[in-house]
């Protein structure tokens, strides 16, 4: 596998496109491929049989595109179809974006006490309470399922009163008496929201996004690998299997920058 | 084609069930086959083309189950799909629901002015407003796509102030100042939220939901082709793509009566 080869990252849709930017301020020299499963989004209401399946086809697309690693930049297909995914992949690394999401809410936490907010299907799976227990046995973990949150990313309503009444409405009764002292945003969409759960959660809560850790994590396998690329420019390809023009508009807020419509190529899984 | 045959109706999701609810009231002697496209709802917010792709693959399982009538009980899918559909059934009559809503509309209407809330998809469509128009040619025709109140009714969160805001933010600008006098109830997500939607729009306006005119166009097809049940017991079943807990669990609320999971038959489109 050459270090030329492109990193494969597939998400449902456009939230794993903050995980790309992680990614992509991480990894200067590197190329990407971005597949997004638009029109079968969202996973995280789906059960984990209907994940696994489009999870695997989404990796054996981009492993017939010829990326070198993959990144599942989803928490549901992380959380779910993780194994599968490996599976699918052969001798390439896999990095999901629950083991570093753990990994850095165990870093951030005193007390132990971690809150998770996901979707139900991450919830239902519970991977980020196992990948938290294992690093810290004595953790008390509470996880809930936040769907309406998801919604309001995807619709770009991320401040303002109708974001803080919806945030408030998950978040003010478990920040009530016995708070949490780390909350993990255990869904790629939630990131966007940080502003208005800080708003919520108040000034002291470790907020835990898996972007950044996850990018540390990509590059770290890379170099053991013995796969990284480190000279040349960097590019991203965009793949979505349906609606280019809402994968570039809603998706630029995801990615902090600019996509145009006509560069999202778009396939059939 | 024999009057025992099911009617087959069908939806992205369970947002159907409020027209499947509308059709047992107004016709207790049919057998029924209700068939939700879980594993890739929600339709609203994807392209043309693949809502038509699905639609037509919906379609033709139920044809091969051998139902005498096919009901679109999917706004976005009625909105771009119903001639793809009625390819698809050969000789059996199709309903949807744009066309019995859109005449509610106008019956409803004295000054012509009308909204009309849906999802992205059935907006960019345009067939409510095209409906609308061909009866009423100087009616004044207002859509607004509404996405996050899919995802309230969803949630089973229509009252309260989370629900209160998010309409607010719909709804209030659309009816401060030169308000419509009749609002079209556009996908069948919405009448769950109708007492939420009434308290922010106040008493005067029609609030028009498509279930009843629709449930009232099938007897009507039914009658005039001959193959009406005229006795016997009603009876209801049950098709999902994905997930028979969540589909019986939020289902219920949609229907109006309980759903048991272990009853809902899961296929693959």
């Amino acid at each position: 596998m050459l270090p030329d080869a492109p990193i494969g990252v597939f998400d449902s849709g456009i939230g794993g496109l903050t995980v790309l930017a992680a990614l992509m301020k991480a990894l200067p020299h590197e190329r990407f491929m971005y597949l997004g499963d638009t029109a079968r989004l969202p996973y995280g209401t789906k059960t984990a049989q209907t994940v696994i399946r489009y999870a695997e086809q989404a990796a054996e697309a981009l492993v017939r595109h010829g990326v070198k690693c993959l990144v599942v930049a989803c928490n549901t297909a992380a959380s779910v179809g993780l194994d599968a995914v490996r599976a699918r992949a052969g001798a390439l690394p896999v990095i999901g974006v629950i083991e570093p999401g753990a990994q850095a809410a165990c870093a951030a936490t005193s007390s132990g006490h971690i809150a998770v907010i996901a979707t139900e299907a991450t919830v239902r799976g519970g991977a980020y309470q196992r990948a938290i227990l294992e690093r810290r046995a004595d953790a008390r973990v509470q996880q809930l399922a936040t769907q309406m949150l998801v919604a309001l990313a995807e619709e770009g309503l991320v401040d303002g009163p109708v974001a803080r009444v919806v945030v408030n409405h998950y978040l003010g009764p478990l920040f009530a008496a016995d708070p949490p002292d780390t909350l993990v945003l255990g869904c790629t969409h939630f990131p966007a929201l940080a502003p208005t759960i800080r708003e919520v959660v108040g000034p002291k809560i470790n907020i835990v996004d898996s972007a950044l850790t996850t990018a540390a994590a990509v590059r770290d396998q890379l170099l053991a690998a013995g796969i990284a690329r480190t000279a040349g420019s960097q590019s991203v390809q965009f793949i979505a299997t349906d609606g280019p023009e809402r994968f570039a508009r809603a998706g630029s807020r995801f990615l902090g920058r600019t996509i145009e419509a006509r560069r999202v190529e778009l396939i059939d899984l």
